[in-house]
C-alpha cells in the first residue's frame, strides 16, 4: 500500500461499537455507514477465511476461476501439482488485470498489457532484472492461503491468517460420505440483495420468523418443531426422541453424530448432521428424493449435513443434493449471494433430476429471505432505528453471531 | 441513535452560511455539498412541520400512507378514534420496515419479520417481558407529531416540534370552504428534478421569470401585472382597483380578504385568496371551469387560495380545483415533486372534467420550472459561480426564504 | 468560491504522492481515491491549457460550442471581430446555464431564467445598477484564457494561466501545411472509458504493448521496429536510416525536419513530424490513401505530425486525414474519450472517403486501448497492487509523463 490508508476502524465506527447494548440488535452505523463497511472488509472479509467455491470446479492442471470480494480479485488455479493456489489477480508490471474471465484453462497466467507470464505457481517467467531493475523473484504474483475442506476451498487474504485447520479437518472429514469431488453444479443462481452482509447472515442464524415466511421450508424441517420446544420444555422428549434415532440411523451409516440444534458456541463455524422431518429422505416439499445418490451415500436420508461458515457461507448437504449459499458483500447495503445447487456428477438431467424440482424448496426460501433482509435494512436505515432486545430463546444464535462480530471488530 | 452522529453543521457547511453576502443568492456549497444537504435535513426537514398527504386519503380507521423524507419513513394511519398518528415505520424488535406498500388498510400494523404487532395507535400488542426482558410499554412504535389543517396533513418529526397552531388555525379557516374532505385526487404526478429543494423552491417565490418561460400561466395569472405594477408605480392603481374588486367578492362569500401580493414577511407559511385575472374564474386558459364546483363553494370564481409552507409545500386553490406540490428532497442536486390536482369527491371524470384539460396549465407550468431549476443547478455546480445579486423589486421573495432558510440553519 | 473549500491536495493525497518509487507506477491512490482525483483537476486541470476543439467548428461571429471538463462548463465562442473567446457557462444573476445545448449560433447569450444577455465578447447588457445594487460593469461573464495553434482551440481557467506560447507558435506553425481552418470533422466517437485519465494517457506513451495488442495499428507504424530497436542496438542503423530518408522528403515539401522518436523531455507537449512506414503514404491498413489531400499539402504522404499536449490531447495528422483523442476525467475510474477524425473541407463522402476505411484503423486501435485500460484500472483497485517498475527502454515515456504528473502536483 502507500501510506494513505486511514485509521480503520474510524472513531465513528469506534463509537458505534463501542454504543453495543449486549442482547440487542447492533447499531445504526454498523449496518449502514461506509465507514463500517470498510472496517467490516478490513477486520473481517480480508482477515478470516472465506469460501470461494469448489474444488471440482478446476479438476484439471490450468484450471481456475476468479472470486472478487472486499476488493480483491483471487485466481484459483490448480497447479501441476494438482494442488490449489490463489494469486491477486494483479500484475506485477503495471497492475494490469490477468485473468478475464470468471473461469477459464491456461498453462501459464499471462498479463493482457504486456505479455507478462507467470507460471500457476506464480511465479514470473520473464527476466526483469535488466531491463527493469528488479529480479524476477521479487515479481511473483500475490499468494493467498487457500485450503480445501473435503471439496470446499477456503482463503485468507491476510498476512498471517487464524488458525483454521480444526474447521478444515472436521468439515473435510463429515463431507467425505458426500464425495464433493464427484459432483457438479447442477444450477447457479446470483441473487442482489440491498442489505448489509450481517443483515443477511442474521436471518440465517434463526427460525423464529420461519413459521410466517417460509411455507416450503417448514414443510420439510424440523426446526419449527425445535424452535416450540425451546418455547415449551413439555415438546422436549419428542425431539430428544427424533434426534437419538436419526443418530442411530447416522450411527448405522458409518456417519459422526448428529445434533439437535444449529447452536454454535464461541466458534465462527460449525458442521452438524441433522435430522430431517419425518418420513423425508431429503429436503423436498414432498419427503421424496429429488435426484440420484450423491458420491459415497449408500441409502437414502443422510439427515442434513449443516455446514455454516462466518462470515460469507452456508451448505444443507442432503443424501440427494446440496444447496449453498456464498455471501459477497458489496457495498454497506448490498449484498450479492451466489446459489449453489449440487447434485452427483453423474445425475442427468431430464433423467435423474429436473431443475424446478430440485430447486423448488430453497429458492423460494432464499428468495423470501432477501425480501426480509431488504424490508430490516430499510428500516435499520431510519433515524428513528434504535437497537431492539433479542429473543432469548428464540434468537441466542443471531445474538452469537453479533457477539463474534463485535469481538472481531473490537480485537 | 448511537453516538456516532458526526457535528452538524460541519465545519464547512458553517464557513458558507458564513460566507453569505445579503442580497444574493446562496454560496456553493450550501446548493451543492452533500454535508450541506445533510444539514438541511437535520436542521430543517427533521425539524419543522412538513406536508405529508392529505386526511381524505385515509378516511376510516385502519387506512394509512406512507411517507419518506429526510430518511424517515413515516407511516401515518387513521385510528378507531378517527384521529390521524404518525408513527416510524420501523418495529422495535430488530428494526424492520412494517408497511411494505405506499398505502393501504389493516387492523393492526404487523411486521412481515417475526410478525410483532402494533394497534393503530402504535401500542406493542406482544408480551416481550420474559422472553425480550424489555417490557411492551417500552416497545412501542415511535410516534411524530401530526395537526390537521382543513384537511393537509402536516407533521414534525422533531422531538419537540416548533409552536405551528397559528398556521394550522389559519390555513384551516381559509381552506373551509374548498371542504378538502370531500375531494378526491384526481391525478398525482411524481417529478424528479436535479436539482436542489431550495433551488426549486427559489424558483416557486418569484414571477420574474414568468414573462419569458410559462406562455400558459401567464395567461391565466395577474401576477405579471402585477409585477409590472412593482416595477412601475403608475400602473399601481389599475392593481389596486382588481384587488378590491377580488376582495369585495370574497366579503360577499363570506370568505377572508384576500390579499394582491404573494409577499411573506418573517413567516414560513401564508395562506392568502389572490385575485384571479379580469373575467377567468379559475385557473384555466380560457378562464371557464376545468370541473364542477368544488366541497362548499357556491359561485364560480373563489379567486386563488395560494397556501405555502416552507420547506415542502404550496397548493392553488380554486373554486373548482386545486393543485398542490410535495416537495422531497432526495440529495443535495436533487428533488422528487408530486403534484396532486383535487375536484370535488363527486366530479366524474368525462362527465365534470377531462384530465388533459385539468392538467394543462399547470403540468407545463411545472415542467418547464423543472428545466429552469435542473440549469440553474447545472450552474451553481460550476467553480466559476458566484453568489449573484437578487432584483430589490421582483426577488423579494426569493430573499425573504432564503433569509428564512439561513436563520434556521445559524440558529 | 465561499471560504469551504477543503485543502488540496488532502493529507492522504500528499502521503500518496509522498510515497511515490522513482520508476515505478503510481501509488494507488493518485489512480483510484475521489481525493486525488479532486487534487488532480485543481492542481492540473483547471490550472494547464487544455485542448477545447477546432476553431473551424466556429466559423462565423455568433458560433459557439461548449465544453465541460473539471466540473466547469465552458463556451466558445466566436466574436464579431473574429476572436474566439471562452466563457464560463454560468449566468451572475442566478447562476443558471446560458447555453443549454453542445453548440449553437446567437447574437447575444441570453440566460433562459430572467433573460439577462450578455454580449460575445461577455458584457452584461442589462442595467444593474438600480435595480439590483451592482453596476453591471461588474456582471460580466467570467473569461478563460484561449489561444489557437493553428487551429487547434486551447484554454486554461486558471486565473494565471501557465505560459503556453512556444507550444503555441510550434504546434501552430508545424500544423500550417495541413490548414486546419479548411478541413471538416468526418466523424466524432464518444468513448467511456472506466479508467483513470492517467492510466489512458500513461497508454499512450508506449508502444511496448502494441506488438500483442494492436494488429491493425502495427500493420501501419514503423515504431514497433523502433522500439525493437531500442532493445537492440544493432538494428539502429536501419531505423536512423529510414528517419533520414523521411527527413529529406519532408525538408523537401518545405516542413520541418521531423524526429525518430515519440520522446517528450522535460516539457508537457510535443509536436513531431514522423516517418511512416517504409511504402506507406498514411496511416491505413494497406499504406494507399483514405481520403483526398487536405489543406495545403501537396503531395502524398507528408509522414505524420504527431501532436501530443499533457493532460489531454493527442493527434496524428498526415496528408489525407487527422485523428485525434481529447480527454475528459469525470472521476477516478471513468474517462471520457471524444475521437476525432478529420479530412479536408471539401473531400465528399462516398467519393473521396468512405467512413469504414477511414476509421478501421484508429477506431480498433483505440478500442482495444480502452479494454487495456479498464483491465489495468481494475488491477490498480486491488488491495494487492503496489507500483510496479517501468522498462528503462520501452516505457521512459511514460516515466516522463508520471514525473511531469508528480511535478506538477508537488509543486
Amino acid at each position: 500500500m502507500d501510506g494513505t490508508t486511514p485509521q480503520v476502524p474510524t472513531p465513528a465506527v469506534m463509537a458505534a461499537l463501542a454504543a453495543y447494548q449486549p442482547g440487542r440488535s447492533l447499531p445504526q452505523a454498523l449496518y449502514t455507514s461506509p465507514e463500517a463497511f470498510a472496517a467490516d472488509m478490513a477486520k473481517i472479509h480480508r482477515k478470516h477465511w472465506l469460501f470461494a467455491g469448489y474444488g471440482f470446479e478446476i479438476p484439471n492442471p490450468g484450471d481456475w476461476f476468479v472470486y472478487t470480494v472486499a476488493g480483491a480479485e483471487i485466481i484459483f488455479a490448480r497447479g501441476r501439482d494438482m494442488k490449489v493456489r490463489g494469486f491477486h489477480n494483479v500484475c506485477r508490471h503495471r497492475g494490469s488485470r490477468i485473468c478475464l474471465e470468471g473461469h477459464g484453462h491456461s498453462s501459464v497466467l499471462a498479463c493482457p498489457y504486456h505479455k507478462w507470464s507467470y507460471g500457476l505457481d506464480g511465479a514470473l517467467l520473464l527476466d526483469t532484472a535488466k531491463e527493469f531493475g528488479v529480479p524476477k523473484s521479487e515479481l511473483g504474483l500475490k499468494q493467498v492461503a487457500v485450503a480445501d475442506a473435503g471439496g470446499l476451498l477456503f482463503f485468507s487474504i491476510a498476512e498471517n491468517p487464524p488458525d483454521f485447520s480444526e474447521a478444515i479437518e472436521t468439515i473435510g472429514r463429515k463431507m467425505k460420505p458426500h464425495a464433493l469431488h464427484r459432483v457438479k453444479i447442477a444450477h447457479q443462481a446470483e441473487y442482489r440483495v440491498k442489505a448489509n452482509w450481517k443483515v443477511v447472515f442474521e436471518n440465517n442464524r434463526e427460525c423464529y420468523h420461519c413459521p410466517t415466511n417460509h411455507a416450503e421450508y417448514n414443510l420439510t424441517a424440523y426446526d419449527v418443531e425445535r424452535d416450540r420446544a425451546v418455547m415449551d420444555p413439555s415438546l422436549l422428549p419428542a425431539i430428544e426422541a427424533i434426534v437419538a434415532k436419526a443418530n442411530e440411523r447416522f450411527a448405522k451409516l458409518g456417519y459422526d453424530t448428529g445434533d439437535a440444534s444449529s447452536n454454535m458456541t464461541g466458534k465462527n463455524w460449525r458442521c452438524h448432521r441433522t435430522p430431517l422431518k419425518e418420513g423425508f429422505v431429503t429436503q423436498s416439499l414432498d419427503g421424496k428424493p429429488v435426484s440420484r445418490l450423491m458420491g459415497d451415500v449408500k441409502e437414502w436420508d443422510s439427515g442434513t449435513l449443516r455446514c455454516t461458515v462466518f462470515p460469507n457461507f452456508w451448505q444443507h448437504t442432503n443424501c440427494d443434493y446440496a444447496c449453498a449459499a456464498r455471501l459477497t458483500p458489496i457495498s454497506a447495503n448490498e449484498t450479492l449471494v451466489r446459489g449453489y445447487w449440487l447434485v452427483d456428477k453423474d445425475a442427468v438431467e431430464g433423467k435423474d433430476y429436473e431443475l424446478p424440482r430440485l430447486l423448488e424448496m430453497w429458492d423460494a426460501t432464499n428468495s423470501q429471505d432477501w425480501v426480509i433482509c431488504e424490508n430490516q435494512q430499510a428500516g435499520i436505515s431510519s433515524p428513528a432505528y434504535e437497537p431492539g432486545p433479542y429473543s432469548t430463546l428464540r434468537e441466542r444464535n443471531v445474538a452469537h453471531f453479533v457477539d463474534w462480530y463485535l469481538g472481531e471488530m473490537r480485537g
